[in-house]
């Protein structure tokens, strides 16, 4: 879904720093300064109308979290959705593209990093734009700790398919699959807007968690 | 499904050495003589009533097949099916157990190894018993060559996502995975009894294809 641009959109943006953070490859390294705690940080790439990213600063609050998107009118729908929430203290969001997400954090700076119902690219010449492609793969492996987790979830079949492998090929071990999420594990799932639309409609969501592994000794 | 035993089946499968391999610890390291040429060997453990093995065997004759299968009443079925087939040369059957696989094959005997529909052993204090379990996995990797492949493909979600996690942890890599076989991919498919009655009811069927590591330098 792309929401057509919105003039407006950049300068709202701009007018809410305390929710999209300002210039932020200024807290590479020190992203404690932001949220003013040395809590864990786990970052959703491509959030959305952030749904999933509020939810879980709501659900918990000894986390940090922040959301990145890169569209300025869905960001603006995920303003308003903190604001809503109350704006918590452990949530911000990014407007940057996650193909850059090393100028803005270093090696250990996030613990975990979530994709939900990532954009499919489902045409084989676009397959280097999904996000669980190896070229970003790497890029989660160079700002997670070691043995770092991604955790995703998409009800596109075709996508998950093509995620287990090319995440097992990059050297990722899997922890977690789960083929049909809402059978097993409700309570402490956290609803992003797809995931309500199509679970609504019968379509089973797939969920895995993949541990990055010790790079091979050369 | 098990079938009640049947006292004549032993007897049966005694009289038909030209299709149920007597005294298969012979043949270790030495299958070629069986078959009278050097074709690669795929083995399917669990065959049940054969129908997988046996299409395989007519549709690729270059490749000697081998089904596996500890139980009488169940083998006495397959052989049926061998015989019903015209009896291939490129096919035989065995009467042993999945967990002395190494007793009848030695490191690269075996070029590629199919599970089909294996039994799920739902319960936690029989995953030992599922023959995606890191000690069948072993196993298999001792008779395969380095880089074999097992392929695997079953209706049971249950048994699947156990299964992705289980290899991935074992080291093997995923090479393709579907996870609705029958929505893409049906020229070369051989279905077996079970995938035929599954996948008319419309549940989906799936599919991995996971690749044996080299062992990690000690």
């Amino acid at each position: 879904m792309r929401l057509r641009h919105k003039p407006w959109a950049e300068e709202f943006i701009a007018s809410h720093p305390d929710i999209v953070v300002p210039n932020p490859e200024e807290q590479k390294g020190k992203w404690n300064e932001v949220f003013k705690n040395d809590n864990p940080l786990h970052i959703e790439v491509g959030t959305g109308k952030g749904q999933f990213i509020t939810g879980m600063a709501l659900a918990n609050p000894e986390i940090n979290y922040i959301g990145i998107e890169l569209f300025d009118s869905v960001i603006v729908k995920a303003v308003e959705k903190v604001q809503a929430a109350g704006q918590p203290t452990n949530l911000r969001l990014l407007k940057v593209n996650g193909s850059d997400l090393e100028k803005f954090f270093e090696k250990n700076d996030v613990d975990r990093l979530y994709l939900n119902f990532s954009d499919p690219w489902p045409k084989t010449r676009h397959a280097k734009r999904r996000l669980t492609h190896a070229g970003f793969l790497s890029i989660y492996e160079n700002i997670l700790p070691d043995f770092g987790e991604v955790h995703f979830k998409t009800d596109n079949r075709g996508l998950f398919e093509y995620s287990l492998v090319s995440m097992s090929q990059y050297g990722m071990k899997l922890v977690y699959v789960s083929l049909d999420l809402h059978k097993e594990m409700l309570e402490d799932n956290i609803m992003t807007e797809y995931e309500e639309k199509f679970s609504a409609k019968g379509q089973p969501i797939y969920r895995v968690e993949a541990q990055f592994q010790l790079p091979e000794v050369k």
